[in-house]
């Protein structure tokens, strides 16, 4: 499929990458209904690592199978479907090549002790992305946490090598440590700054949480405060990352977080579209719903996006 | 020997795998008395290492000889028999081709100080496997343990050269450790988690203990209760395993602990069966028994997993 | 371009180098306004990871953009533009060639929590720095922190592998960590051993900072008082930097730290010219500066190594 | 030379290995004055790491020298000559091929903190041993240490490369660590929980302490005590390690530790010897004797093994 | 030039070198005007890395310049010239194939932590060494400390490294750490056992500090007192450290520390010679002092090896 100029421009701004990278760019980017639009809805499915398979699967147990979410993501038309290796593998053939897959290359649980630093392990390489034909691998990033530094260079690693193999990566900039309370987690210039990292380390696509208007470091907030940098809305929050990504030069997609009420996740939407990011990743508030309720839910994201809702 | 519809259905699940990995599986499936049914009982002898020796063998002195459980295993007409690389390569060439081996790659002992954090040696390679002549290779995670995210690593990598040569991956998912409390490692959600967490590391054949109705995660908790998850008895919570490990898409089997009475091993057995599991792994519950005794009980198991006892 | 003889006398003093390293080293020296004359200034632009987006760029938010850093170091005819991976993969294409790059290939940022050792994570490889084009790494060291020994390490096997490749190696040598208070990072006796240090690690190009006239090891200022060594003046302090700089067969370039009038920006590039520095590495002063005043400072600065104001 | 059926037989044992390993193994069994029989005195001479130079030599100051070693054992007939890479380096051309060497692997020493964890550093490399002509590496673990699990990953990788290029490997299991109080060292049940470590480990060659009728862990001992194992005597001692050894199925060398009275050394081969061992690993009981004082000791011990004394 | 009978000698007792590495050796012992006597004086210049270039080089500032110290080893007719990666570098070619090089491949500083364990960083390779053209590597160990055992491992590895590619190596056996207090450090059982674990651990040539009479292992002073070790004068003492490096079959130097009175260090050179010693390794005491007077003092001692004084 011919790419759209809007795809184009967007593969122009990754200056240094090869064509193989840029093919699968331009696969998830050509993707379902948003193909060719720049915008993406991604669905991510790694909540049975992170949370085990209860709390993850029961609200809709269809969602146990693992065909369920291929399946999912190819009728409602997104752009490509992101999960642990072996969920990935169970579908891998049956599905071969009806729907760009990311490989979460790294997982955390609820099982790890309290007192451990935040990290994830490594449960997925390059070659297996290669193997089971995905496009990307996704990778989690801590900064704030006493880890941060050895995840960096973990990723750094592993998307040299990806590159080189014409394999896309997509880092998820989760801010999470010692370093940060709470309400710093999605503050807004914590989220920024949490883009920008990505960003620098040579993410293809960033994913990052929608934040508040909170400020956590001191001397950002002076910055914001004296700079009167906007804040105030959801969509000037997701403007602030837009341009902390390379003033847009880099592909960002947000999440949303657990399961809630369907307008809610539509304003979401909105104030993505408005300030100027790409898209949705969106797992819980998918798969936790009834198929039809999701494959409804995902058509109205879809028109938001295309600016028709 | 060709392989049975059932058999064949099993193996289509591995979408992934090359055909050396299904080879291997598919060997271990058409073994013994159980070939071809899609159950499974493993001899897993790694007990001196655990426990040393006089509390594994002294019961029954004849099993401090490595080729009786070569011998056990064979006249059983069990599927597979377990071990590690000293033990196995004690009778690789004396049963060369007879029994499919499990060549237990990673090993724990009774004399590690009780304030180290819950882990394993490495103690063989995939190329050991391979040389030895086995079919799969055996790793333990402690999923709770502070050293859980490490050893998850380790068997993605181990798991990964693995496939590649065609050996099949078994992981006992124990969960063990610092977050946890003793009634935990048995609870049914941690057991499920266990169960999902092999599944998503890429096991072929999941091992998990028997687990019961406690449920520990408060999170999860609130999930099973909520949803009305049924774990009220052995066989509904092996078929929550089940569920847990991609539907039924992975070969799971379970195993009981320490030595007990007969008729509690034949009752955990049909609940097994009855919840839709693979079958058993069983060691010191066999070969703790004389021969003639552990025979008669293997033979009664065997006869159970055929739906006749 | 044929190198002047103050070029190729520079050149010469790295003895042990092959014909690829100096070449880039070569190309450096001639580029720009002040190419030939063996003084440099290097702009670099990695303070989006060591202290956020908002920090570094709301100031001057057309610096957000990737290319504004490459465009101005070109348009003032500096020497060579610094930065992290991402950073110079989005502008590596369209700025090819045009001006010398060095990878910033390690990076601190300000989510650290407070109580970790000093350190940097590798975000880039020598590899990265031949794929994009770029004449040199740049690595950051802390003498001063516990995991200094460790930062040793790692710049050694990346220089011998950068050198054995023909990518030339420049050093940040930032006193910091447990062993330092506030003014040992910048006293005079420290700032000339962290120059000593880069050099015997075998750095083509030393980066420090402008040392005050402090002295913070006992038995170094006894010598320093004893010998009567001069470090009244800052001119004085560069000197005895270069001294320490294997008496000044090494190319050695100030920074000044956080933006600050332009006069004093003035004076500082006096002092090391007259000290016999080779020039300055300057970020914020520059890029948090309006474009056109940015251009005339740095024009101002070419006219003061040229020993014309 | 011809191996002996008693040798073929013990060589039997080890169904998967290669000529190679089986050649070396072969070479020690038939050397020396016990040669062909099935039972080994083997010299170790690690003293001056462990002890250091005075401790080990001044009493018997020609053993300063390492030809003086080489030659005792040689004269001797012993079966072989281990020790650490300088000392066999210092005598490998003028006794090549005279004498097998087992090349001490790795080393502690007296000079380690008292805090530091119980382990050992590895000073050697397979290829050292092909290089110099050694027969096998030998190697200490310390089960009961926090090292402990590292150690068994340190010797099993370097067992898989010895094993692959046909040198043997002696594994010293010597219980020693935070989880054993002093009694605990030597205890009947750990010094048999040693031994079938390191036949789990894949060890050729045994070598454990004798033990005493201690019983250490208290699971252990109860087994020991409701099975009724017999370890009233040395003999009997030496009989539970080698069922724990395989049944018999791996060679066992015991050693007895510090110089004492000769007579002493005489009973402990005895034990050995009744209880079915293989023989003596015996170092400052003969080097620390006048060397004719030593070679008559040595003699002795020859005729106890042949069953003549 | 034709190697003297004392040297072919000395490299004989190198039993399992190449000829490379014999080669280098040989290099070292006939360069200048000891050449052929079997004795060394080496110039060490790494104190810019230990102590900073101030304390170390303004004393005499014309030390500052890397070609000073090739200089004066090649004027005053010394055996090799040892120093960091970066101070061989910046004279390696002007002086290549005049003066044998040692290469220090690793150093500590005066800005570590003083609660940080005695460690070195790695600073250099053996390929650095070659392609420097440097006879051979240099490398510390810390004897006492609680890295002791993993700086051993790293020798053990480059040391292995190094001699197949006929590099030899020098050790620097210090030691230092946890387990001794100030007076241990330069004990006469200390020494003699930092002597001898650097020849267990393969050093051509070993380099120890003069000691004093103090003995510090409770269990080594017995031995000393039980057997009438004679340490009550410096060559005594040289003669204990000599025995304990293989009854003499090592090269070993010996350093002085700190600078002092010119007679005091005749004295220590005459002890050296006394008891067998192979030479000194003199940095400070030479370097430090204006050149005629150093070259005055370095005369005298090739006297003093001589026998002439």
């Amino acid at each position: 499929m011919k790419a759209t100029r809007t795809v184009q421009k967007i593969l122009s701004n990754y200056e240094a990458d090869t064509p193989g990278v840029k093919a699968n760019l331009c696969r998830m980017l050509m993707q379902g209904k948003l193909g060719g639009t720049g915008k993406m809805i991604i669905l991510p499915v790694d909540q049975g690592f992170e949370h085990g398979p209860a709390r993850s699967f029961a609200p809709n147990p269809a969602a146990y199978d693992p065909h369920y979410h291929f399946q999912l993501a190819l009728d409602a038309g997104l752009n490509a479907y992101a999960a642990p290796l072996g969920m990935l593998e169970a579908g891998a053939d049956t599905f071969a090549g009806q729907i760009p897959m990311i490989l979460k290359a790294n997982s955390a649980n609820s099982l790890i002790p309290d007192e451990a630093p935040k990290d994830q392990a490594i449960t997925a390489s390059v070659d297996d992305a290669l193997r089971i034909g995905a496009s990307a691998i996704g990778f989690t990033i801590y900064p704030g946490s006493s880890q941060g530094l050895e995840m960096f260079e973990e990723i750094s690693a592993m998307r040299e090598e990806a590159a080189a193999k014409g394999v896309a990566t997509v880092i998820w900039s989760y801010p999470r440590g010692e370093a940060l309370d709470s309400a710093g987690e999605t503050a807004a210039d914590i989220s920024a700054y949490a883009a920008q990292i990505a960003a620098l380390l040579g993410a293809h696509i960033i994913k990052v949480k929608l934040s508040t208007d909170h400020l956590s470091l001191p001397a950002a907030k002076k910055v914001y405060e004296g700079e009167g940098i906007d804040i105030s809305t959801q969509a000037a929050r997701v403007a602030d990352v837009m341009k902390s990504s390379f003033n847009g030069r880099r592909i960002v997609v947000f999440s949303g977080g657990s399961k809630k009420g369907a307008d809610s996740v539509y304003d979401d939407a909105r104030a993505i579209r408005d300030g100027g990011g790409n898209g949705s990743i969106i797992g819980r508030n998918t798969f936790q719903r009834e198929r039809g309720e999701a494959l409804a839910m995902l058509g109205k994201l879809i028109e938001i996006y295309k600016g028709k809702a």
